[in-house]
């Protein structure tokens, strides 16, 4: 069994030069966001789901982006309508968000 | 295909209250020399590998630890040779490092 059934990552980075960056969209917020969802839907720790900041993921332009290990899934989010949907078709019912999807 | 053939992870979280954690083993410094040496071998960039930062993994007692998706391999690293094996072994020819799993 693999150690987090999901391990989230939500790209945070702030770039400094003005280019497009994930925390140009509040990336902070969306990630905490998340983190306290899953905390109340008693969904975090080992063998369920965990939420990670992560260094930039490089996919900026499309941000703000996360990616849902180990299915190697990938959501654009715009608000957090959008991480509910996430965490209730994805990590509960493991139903990818198909208009979600980069 | 996915965005990345191996996105690995390394924990660089540094807690602040004595409790064990993985920058107390130099963390940042064996992601940055990751990165240097993937780049070297020009594995870097979308459909090959990633190496990021990540906050807490939560596995701090068993430290310092990466974990490897969408494979979900978790490694605990002791030095520099650790890292040139899983980079040679895991990330180049896809074979497991038994001896450093998690």
């Amino acid at each position: 069994m693999n150690y987090y059934k999901h391990h989230v990552f939500f790209c945070t980075n702030q770039r400094e030069n003005g280019a497009a960056c994930c925390q140009d969209h509040d990336a902070q917020f969306f990630r905490d966001y998340a983190k306290t969802q899953l905390k109340k839907l008693k969904m975090s720790g080992s063998g369920k789901c965990r939420i990670n900041n992560a260094g930039c993921l490089d996919r900026c332009k499309e941000g703000p982006v996360m990616v849902v290990y180990p299915d190697a899934i990938w959501y654009r989010y715009e608000n957090q309508a959008d991480i509910d949907e996430i965490i209730e078709e994805h990590l509960q019912n493991g139903r990818v968000v198909e208009r979600l999807k980069v």
